[in-house]
């Protein structure tokens, strides 16, 4: 992989850039703080890229994947070996292979002289229906919050973390503009501080007022009545609606329940794994005590130190009140209403 | 301030030590990395120390505010001015107003040539009761956890918080002693990382098992049964009940509360401030932004980021199962089981 600063639209953030022989992948390691491409010529430096979270968010990898599959097929690598190397990038997020199943189904179907060309086309598409995706879902999300909200978010669902727009930060991002929101709270969402690095940055450069928190502080600023609702994405959701999202989502949908503000979920429809039934059954991935013991190089606890370090946690459907995706919004999601919500979409 | 690396003994961690002439803080903003001492010679040095947090919780800095007005004395400065200057070094720990009452009171009747003397046996009697009273509460706590007991922690109540031993943590060492310990998990404590910098390292130079979190894992580590009590100390506890602690505490309580899990509160009975009869009555001081944003002086959001900083937060009695202090514990404490506990004591 090589690297550079330049940018095809320095106006708007662009996480995700395809060259025709290359995919370029904004380095969210280095934001705020620096602006940097990285170049990945194959399937297993996209995979890489997404283990190293150069990018990250369920939808963004689950685009890089796909590309990852179009380099695959341009050099004429085995497709199967390279689907796997992506798939084994990140274990939680579902879109990964949700984006991979679709490309496979399709590359199967494909005689080899179009695949480069056929998959290429697919990958554009699994682009551009994910922004198309966020602003319906940002629409619907958008319409459920009072005039003068004031919502608390957590870790990074905006453009960076899709194909643009947002998730979670979309339904912000639309309520901004229709004139409704007051203010924005962003937990910083250790350890990996998306939302410091990342949310605080993309909501400041569109002058969208927000304001960062700790995210232990989250829960108090609920306690004072200054939250209405707090959105969150998703990187899975089972059948019954239990979600799974970034660590620290349950502790605030906790601190929502007892102090009886809304939770809403906002994620895309490709985020739903129906051979889940329900939360138990999605692996949770522990990242180890890097990101928790130094940043950025420096330590900041004692050598040696043992640590759990599990980025994803599980907030059980009965803890949200809305699950809102591009096909619109489930009310105190079950596996009922999960079911009508995707048009009685069952298992693939 | 001048300092040094020196320590008198290298064995124990000694956060405070009076040196007859100037006080030295360990300055816990350099740990684990660094072990230096500051040598404080006047109150205004002791107060800027508190102020910038080289010394720091809720019973440490009463004991240093302690000595800080034996410094006063042995410079014939004007004391009121003295108590002024620690008063106001940090705005929410009730020890510091405490043991600068206890320490004026003293003065008031202390005739001049006496003063010094006096007030540095006061001093040393403070300190001397904290640790005596550290023991006591932590036998009262480890008596109420079963065998095999997991607990989780926040923030530092350790050696560095206090004369030594520590509260929530004087707790767990306690039962790490009589061997019904089998983990401590520690939340790491953002903004100011004491569980990360400190509780952990002080957890592993005793070789009591110990494993570091983001705060916001806390929750999900309940969920998933890994969790038999929440331990935690205290900065301010009102007449009722309420407990104002290290920022995060609260959102502990509200999962804790979800999962029916039971929170202990430890802290002396100089923590308690009667005058305030709720929570609600209880200044929270906001540290600004410099610690959401930056880390070691490296920035880690960008330049202008707002941010709400409060550093402690108050949980409602109701969230509470037991309240420990050296004179016993409450069960489900209210007014009356406060009032109670504390021998029908009265407000100052």
């Amino acid at each position: 992989m090589t690297s550079s600063m330049t940018s095809t639209n320095p106006g708007v953030v662009q996480a995700i850039i395809w060259r025709g022989e290359q995919l370029d992948l904004l380095d969210q390691r280095r934001l705020p703080h620096e602006t940097r491409y990285l170049h990945c010529a194959s399937a297993a430096e996209v995979a890489d890229a997404i283990h190293a979270m150069v990018v990250r968010g369920a939808p963004a990898i689950g685009i890089a994947a796909a590309w990852g599959m179009v380099l695959a097929a341009r050099a004429g690598a085995d497709l199967a070996a390279a689907e796997k190397v992506l798939a084994d990038s990140r274990p939680t997020a579902v879109n990964l292979a949700w984006a991979l199943a679709r490309m496979r189904a399709l590359a199967q179907q494909t005689p080899a002289q179009d695949l480069a060309a056929v998959l290429a086309a697919e990958a554009q598409r699994i682009q551009d229906e994910d922004l198309a995706q966020n602003h319906r879902m940002a629409e619907f999300g958008a319409a459920l919050l009072p005039a003068g909200a004031r919502v608390l978010t957590h870790c990074n669902t905006g453009a960076l973390a899709t194909a643009g727009h947002g998730t979670a930060l979309g339904v912000i991002r639309t309520a901004h503009a229709q004139g409704k929101l007051a203010q924005v709270y962003a937990g910083e969402t250790r350890p990996w501080l998306q939302g410091a690095r990342l949310t605080a940055w993309e909501l400041q450069q569109e002058q969208i007022p927000v304001k960062l928190l700790v995210d232990g502080a989250a829960a108090s600023l609920m306690a004072r009545g200054l939250i209405d609702w707090v959105i969150i994405g998703a990187d899975r959701i089972a059948a019954n609606g239990d979600t799974v999202n970034k660590i620290g989502s349950y502790a605030l949908a906790c601190a929502a329940q007892i102090n009886r503000i809304p939770l809403m979920v906002v994620a895309p429809s490709g985020t739903f794994d129906l051979h889940c039934a329900d939360g138990a059954a999605i692996p949770i991935e522990d990242r180890g005590p890097a990101e928790i013991c130094s940043l950025n190089g420096q330590p900041i606890a004692a050598q040696g130190t043992q640590t759990v370090n599990p980025v994803f946690d599980v907030t059980p459907a009965t803890m949200i009140e809305a699950l809102v995706c591009e096909l619109g919004v489930a009310r105190n999601p079950d596996r009922a209403r999960v079911a009508q919500l995707l048009g009685g979409r069952s298992p693939e």
